[in-house]
C-alpha cells in the first residue's frame, strides 16, 4: 500500500496558530518535510512546529533554492521528489509543512501538483495567513459588507499594481520589501498612504506595526512584512 | 479589573480546522457568545466548537438579525452590546465565535469596533477560511508566483464583478447562490467557465464539488458555496 503526502499550514510564526487537524497530521506522520531554501540555514516552519514533535519525530529537511538558473532548479526539485517518492513508495505518511496557508504563495503548490501526478494521494490542511492575523491585529477589515480584497505581491509589476491599487477597496501587498521606496511613492500618488498600515514579523516575538510608512527606510524593511492599503479610512 | 474580548475564527465547518490557541482561549473564557441569525436557530459556529466545550461552559446566545429595517437593526446591536458590556465590567473573558476568519465579511468586525471603542481590551484569533480549504481540496493555488487573487461577494454589482473578473489571474466568488445564473452567464461571457469550480459546505459532512457550472439549477445552488475562477486554466 502506498503512502500520503500531507500538506500542513503552520501558520504566520506563532506556534498556536496552527490547526488541531495539522497538529494530529504531524504528530501520526512518519516523515516531516522541513523546506528550507538553503543548505545550512534554519528551517522556519519547523521552527513553529517544534512544540509538537516528540523527539523520536523523523525530520528530513529538503532544500528548495530561490535561483533563477532553470538547470539547478530542475535539478533540485527532481531530487527532493525522488525522495518524497521513495518514502510514498515504502507506504509512509510524509507530511509537508509550510508557512502561511499551503495554496498561497507557497512552493508546496508545485509539490503537490507533483506528487498528484504520480498518482498518490495528497491531502492539504489550511492554515493561517498573515494577513488575516495583521488584520486581527490592527482591527482592521480585510473586507466587509460587499467590498473586494485583492492579494498582490508588489513584485507583481508597476502595472498590475496600479490596478490593484486603483480597483479594490482593500488590497493587501505581499513581498513589499523588495521595491518598498517605489511602493510608497506609488501609493502617495495614489493618495492611499493615510489608509496603509504596514506589519512585520506578525506573530513573531519581534512584531511591529507601522503606520507612517513614509517615514521607514528601506534597508530597515523586514522580508517578512505585509502591508493592509484600506481605500475609504 | 474589566475584563477581555476574544474573537475567535472557527473556521469553515471541520471542527479540527480551528487553531490551537483558539481552542485554548474557548477552554480558558467565562462566557462563549454563540452568534445567530434568528432566535431559534442553530448556531453552526456552536455546533463546531462544541466538541472542546465542557459541560459547565458558559454559552450565551445573541441574535444578529439579517434584516434591512435599520431601526430593528440598531436596537438588536445596542442590546447586544449592552450584555456584551456587562461581563466586560464583571472583569470576564468574553469569548465571540465567528465562521472562517472574524476580519472577512464576519459581524465580528462590528462588534469589536464597537468594544474597543468603549475601551475594552480586544484579541483576535485569525481562522481558516473556506477558500483556503477549498484550494486545497481542488488541488489548486489561489495564486502562486507574481499572481495576483481577488475576493469578492457576488452581491457586490456588475461593474465591480466584470473588474474584477477582467483584472486578477484568481477570483474567488463569495455568497454565489444569490445570483448564481447570473454570474454563470458572465463567467461564459468573459470565458471564464472551464477554470471555474463550485465548492459546496466544504469542510463539512455534506461536502460537494462542481466542476461544470453549467449544468447546476440556480435552486440547488446551497448558501455556504464558494467559487474559484482561474484565468489560465
Amino acid at each position: 500500500m502506498s503512502g500520503i503526502f500531507y500538506g500542513v499550514g503552520v501558520g504566520p510564526g506563532d506556534s498556536e496558530l496552527i490547526t488541531v487537524k495539522g497538529v494530529k497530521i504531524l504528530q501520526e506522520a512518519d516523515i516531516i518535510i522541513a523546506p528550507q531554501t538553503k543548505k545550512e540555514g534554519p528551517s522556519t516552519a519547523l521552527n513553529i512546529v517544534r512544540p509538537y514533535l516528540d523527539a523520536k519525530a523523523q525530520v528530513v529537511k529538503l532544500v528548495f533554492p530561490m535561483v533563477d538558473i532553470p538547470e539547478e532548479l530542475n535539478e533540485s526539485w527532481r531530487l527532493n521528489k525522488e525522495k518524497i517518492d521513495t518514502y510514498l513508495q515504502e507506504g509512509k505518511k510524509v507530511a509537508f509543512i509550510t508557512l502561511g496557508d499551503p495554496m498561497l504563495y507557497s512552493t508546496y503548490i508545485y509539490v503537490q501538483r507533483l506528487i498528484k501526478d504520480s498518482g498518490y494521494q495528497v491531502v492539504t490542511v489550511p492554515g493561517i495567513t498573515s494577513f488575516s492575523l495583521m488584520a486581527g491585529r490592527l482591527g482592521e477589515a480585510l473586507a466587509e459588507n460587499d467590498e473586494t480584497l485583492v492579494i498582490v505581491p508588489a513584485t507583481a509589476g508597476e502595472e498590475t499594481l496600479a490596478k490593484a491599487l486603483s480597483f479594490a477597496d482593500n488590497v493587501v501587498l505581499m513581498k513589499v520589501s523588495r521595491n518598498f521606496r517605489g511602493l510608497v511613492n506609488r501609493l502617495k500618488e495614489q493618495d492611499l498612504l493615510k489608509g496603509a498600515f504596514m506589519v512585520s514579523h506578525c506573530g513573531w516575538e519581534n512584531e511591529r506595526i507601522y503606520t507612517n510608512l513614509e517615514e521607514l527606510a528601506e534597508d530597515t524593511v523586514s522580508y517578512f512584512s505585509t502591508i493592509l492599503v484600506k481605500r475609504n479610512k
